[in-house]
């Protein structure tokens, strides 16, 4: 067998999210791709991905990995997967990997990119599946959200910023970077998070917390007590799913971030970055 | 009655088109509107729209007037309507209009962008209801666009780039500016086209043309050829509807380009103009 590795995007508003549910339960994007892979393959092939998102959200750069049969290997795979796979779903890269390359245990941390629209009156029908409407309750008090970011930003339990339903031993994670940037429009703004790892609806969880903040419902104090106290349903709600996109997965040791060819986000356009 | 001018951005997907159809016939932005005002005026309502887009192509800013009864005109319009419209419309601003303005002849021209998607191996599955993917077969030319580009501009009879089913008396436009710039994304380019009027699918037709000279199958000359000869059926492929969108439709009386507040446009974002 040999390994690859596969750079996905995908819009998520038609999917059950990343991985593959019972038959019957919902389309997939590890469905999707286990389905095209079997059948270049004429075998199951098993999708490994850098991790889960959720109905709705969607990804820029999501990374798996595959093996597939020694003598399949000089297949054209960007371009054959590309052939069998729904127009929600992008290959953008596919390269051979070590065969100890694991897409999720190699990943050193994600980048997530999350979009809010703010002007108050319209949104307009394009920008809708990839962004959280937010305008309609007021401008948000830009500098207040900032403050309350800088306080998420390191090492933390974050158990209050992780929803029921998964099963982890730990809840502390190392949350590197918030930084929030003006979107694709001047309606927009984006705000990436990025982390050595995320616990389940962690960056949905943050960003409902920080748009309370903007909303003057929450001080960027009484954020970091939620925080400290670790109790979830003290939280404000989580963010919808649409505005969150999985920007990059990074690697150790890639020479320049594979991501990098991939710039048009569905929520983050436009890094020079 | 008292006359409102309405400045409407749609997602042309889903719809048969701006104009109206025979009840069965398709569901359309004129006709969402009509039934939208209907509810709100308690009687049939009349949308008239600058100009038709084709099933299909998309707008940033098409611009309409309607009469409305006198005693409705405090109505909160812009919220009225967006709270009675489908996701795919959005009405940006209503505000009251002459008795005598006339959204299709008061306009002084119109500006159209059609985006091309120019990567070869893949397109990122949200820009693919808004862009044409013109970029399996290679690289285009971009000086020999150009230069077909400047033949264009002027006042020519653009016979050869209207398509057949329309009933226009003339054939004579006057195309004031052909112009490309990057798009959203390193993988998109937008082309705009301003005119003081357009014949019946001529920005799909001229672009459809420039890609043919992009990719080496006709030279600028033979499309100065074409153009001169004035006959549709020796010029080259219609480009799909996707890449188009009614951006801008121009008044003489605006003190500011009322579209000006709206800059992300379905296929061309990020403008400072």
């Amino acid at each position: 067998m040999a390994r690859l590795r596969l750079t996905v995007a995908y819009d998520g508003t038609h999917f059950c999210g990343w991985q593959l549910q019972a038959p019957g339960l919902g389309r997939t994007v590890q469905g999707c791709l286990e389905a095209a892979l079997a059948r270049l393959c004429g075998t199951p092939v098993r999708v490994h991905g850098a991790g889960r998102t959720d109905a709705g959200v969607h990804a820029l750069a999501q990374t798996a990995h595959v093996d597939v049969p020694d003598e399949r290997l000089s297949l054209p795979w960007q371009r054959a997967l590309s052939a069998l796979l729904p127009p929600d779903i992008a290959v953008t890269r596919v390269v051979p990997a070590a065969s100890d390359f694991h897409a999720r245990f190699a990943a050193r941390g994600k980048t997530y990119a999350y979009t809010l629209w703010t002007r108050s009156d319209y949104i307009l029908p394009w920008r809708r599946p990839y962004v959280w409407h937010v305008g309609r309750q007021g401008a948000l008090d830009a500098a207040a959200m900032d403050a309350a970011a800088r306080l998420l930003v390191g090492e933390h339990d974050f158990a209050a910023f992780q929803n029921a339903g998964s099963a982890v031993a730990g809840t502390v994670r190392l949350l590197t970077s918030v930084t929030s940037r003006p979107g694709a429009s001047p309606e927009e703004t984006v705000w990436r998070f990025t982390a050595t790892g995320f616990l389940k609806q962690m960056v949905r969880n943050l960003m409902g917390a920080l748009v309370a903040v903007g909303r003057g419902k929450l001080s960027p104090q009484a954020l970091a007590e939620l925080l400290a106290h670790g109790n979830r349903t003290r939280a404000p709600a989580t963010a919808p799913a649409s505005g969150l996109c999985l920007e990059r997965v990074h690697y150790p040791d890639d020479p320049t971030d594979p991501n990098d060819q991939a710039t048009a986000c569905a929520g983050c356009l436009l890094e020079s970055s």
